[in-house]
């Protein structure tokens, strides 16, 4: 095993599970194990305490002149449940099949790390092309808490030119790949009441809504037959996907086939007049995420329940405005409801959609290093989730992000037996350094 | 207090919970007791075992030419939980604003133990008008799990021209009640599922079903906008409310105002074109009674999730049959189901409508008899529940069932605080009497 490789064992060895505070001492652990790589690879690190766990930054001398490159990462993991489903320890990384196998392996030790080893692997030739800023912080498993905050106070030291991240994935094995949009969330919680109390369904079914019903025929007046958001207003500002990026998005390996099996759908669904990579990243949608009232138990209960709730997420692309858009759902259940039921809405978090021009100067860029790294052509293309930090760096430090993923469809990030293919974690090594290079405008 | 009201006291301090074997031999306690008092009474009384808690059986001397009564009722009581909200405890009855309040004290033990009382004190004076059979079980609450095969087996001993049960309710305080007719109920779970396993709904939001969405849009599709049952074939055999019946239900004292107060539903609502009091009684419905998928939890979770189910139930009237109902929404659900989700089907338990003639000789023996007991205008009415003992009662012995109930609407069966008012009690006794001398056809 290589010098790489058995620094990234020691990387997986710390549970640094952030949600739990049982392991905040692993956390803290990890932290520091991070600090003193990033010391020893010649760079000027430190920890930087916050409300929560600490984030680790660190920077090469910065010479005026030269760019100034931003690296951001995290070194906490998901949890690791259900535990019986690992084949191996979580926690005791193992080599099998080319892959390295423990929680954080793509997500993200493996695919921080690449990028620590490429600018220590160039310091010990030279000098770097850039001025560089390592951000890797411990909580972005649990919402990025402290990081907004940690942003905007220290907002002058973190000042740079262009973001990069590896923490999204390829489109396929081998093939480079650059992601340059994200939708934006917003969510809601609603709940629907009729009787007071929970009622006998067979004394009083019939003369009474039921608010289970309504419900029901509320959240179906969410789409139309056609798969289409059924709420007015929802698709103002809406921008049509264009000409090239259909052009890139027909030609990906991973067509509609691929999905279906992904998924284990019986047939692949969505708004009508749109391929499945279009309703995936740029359009938006309307989801419900759970749904509950009245019995749930085995067997039968013949109840008319007092209340139902449905908890809801909207994805959004640009320019939908987020408190717009929950503006207009309103409205629309509101319009919608039954009067014999009460309705209460409860608006939950946002976050806005992300667009970058993969054919700026920083994205041909980063498509150079791409393809230079694994000899091939790269696939543009967006995402459907959400990074809400890539605003944030928009918005505080000025500048955009490439997001330069490593990770494949079958890397069971946030799943057990989490794995990163060994080969990427090799050729992360060398994007790192391309990526760097390509970024100097040298 | 008089010694009718001190052996009601006896019988509610028995903790017989049926459904909980921790008091299955308080439930044998109360059984024996039972037995004694019967005897007492100056009856030929007896337990029966069943596989489960026994039967009790009592009769006077049978002599031909006597048209033979059969007086249904149970000993076993409802669980107390939650117990918190009793204002004292469930099995030390206790007596206020001319109430008593223990478990069991209206559903069943009151209202059994007054036709108990009634023969007990017509015996002491003399002979009974008519051959009669007391049947009281110990299974009520669990289902009656033993009873049909019990009937099955004595269903010569037990033979009868007519049975009387006092389980069910008076419209309103000092009105004397006759129920004619109770709904059936059909009941069906179905689940809908999608994925193969929870899928991130930021990821593949929009290009998969989400079975939450999809439940939503075909629970909406039961009913129509004007509350029909949408489903093809529902409404087949439905028989329409007679016009005697629209005059009886026109005057009874629980009106709209009432029924609204009683559920707190904001407004009624139901089948356009029937009153409240006949889409209680005689129209059937289609309720969900529960509703479960995707996540429940505070807060948001990004989840589309893989399945999602509900649990339906379809009260019936006469001559709906439960058999074609459930056919007839399972092909509805067939056909409106996306294709793009699996739908699973579970079909449960049913009981047919019932329906008796309360103007046949012994309809009118019983209306007599409530209006000698209490000096009024007997209100004749259906209940939207179901006993389905009552249709075995028909079944196995051919005989109707006459339903005395006692019960008021604010008597809480079933919930914490349950009681009975004492002039109930005194006045069942009466009833008893009466009814007896005029189901006798002396």
């Amino acid at each position: 095993m290589d010098a790489p490789l058995l620094k990234l064992l020691e990387f997986l060895r710390f549970p640094s599970i952030s949600t739990d505070s049982a392991y905040a001492n692993d956390v803290q652990r990890c932290a520091e194990w991070l600090v003193r790589e990033l010391s020893d690879s010649g760079l000027d690190a430190r920890l930087q305490t916050t409300p929560g766990h600490p984030v680790v930054i660190a920077k090469n001398q910065h010479k005026p002149g030269r760019r100034t490159v931003l690296i951001y990462g995290h070194y906490d993991v998901q949890p690791v449940d259900p535990l019986a489903l690992w084949t191996h320890p979580p926690f005791e990384p193992h080599v099998e099949d080319g892959k390295i196998f423990a929680r954080g392996a793509t997500d993200n030790k493996g695919q921080i790390l690449v990028h620590i080893l490429g600018v220590r692997e160039t310091l010990t030739h030279g000098d770097l092309p850039v001025n560089l800023i390592f951000l890797i912080e411990g909580e972005e498993e649990c919402g990025s808490t402290h990081l907004d905050d940690f942003l905007a106070v220290h907002r002058d030291e973190l000042k740079c030119d262009i973001v990069a991240v590896s923490d999204t994935g390829m489109i396929g094995r081998g093939i480079p790949t650059l992601t340059y949009g994200l939708r934006g969330i917003a969510a809601m919680e609603i709940k629907v009441t009729g009787p007071s109390g929970d009622l006998h369904s067979g004394i009083y079914g019939g003369a009474v809504a039921n608010p289970l019903t309504e419900l029901a025929r509320l959240l179906a007046t969410l789409h139309d037959d056609s798969g289409r958001v059924a709420v007015a207003g929802f698709y103002e500002g809406v921008e049509p996907v264009q000409g090239w990026e259909k052009n890139a998005w027909a030609t990906l390996p991973q067509g509609e086939a691929e999905i279906r099996a992904l998924t284990g759908s019986p047939e692949l669904f969505g708004e009508a007049g749109f391929t499945t990579h279009e309703r995936l990243w740029a359009r938006p949608t309307a989801e419900i995420n759970g749904i509950g009232g009245g019995y749930q138990g085995l067997g039968t209960k013949t109840v008319l329940p007092s209340e139902a709730f449905a908890k809801l997420t909207f994805r959004l692309v640009p320019n939908q405005q987020p408190e717009a858009v929950l503006e207009n759902v309103k409205a629309h259940l509101r319009k919608h409801v039954s009067s014999a039921v009460r309705l209460e809405i409860m608006t939950g978090h946002s976050g806005e959609p992300y667009l970058m021009n993969p054919h700026s100067a920083d994205g041909l860029a980063a498509q150079r290093a791409l393809q230079k790294t694994f000899g091939r052509d790269v696939a543009l293309i967006r995402e459907g989730g959400s990074i809400p930090i890539v605003q944030t760096f928009k918005k505080i430090l000025g500048a955009d992000t490439l997001l330069l993923g490593l990770a494949l469809p079958d890397c069971h990030a946030h799943a057990p037996n989490e794995n990163f293919p060994i080969e990427n974690f090799h050729a992360g090594i060398r994007l790192n350094q391309a990526l760097l290079e390509e970024l100097s405008g040298g």
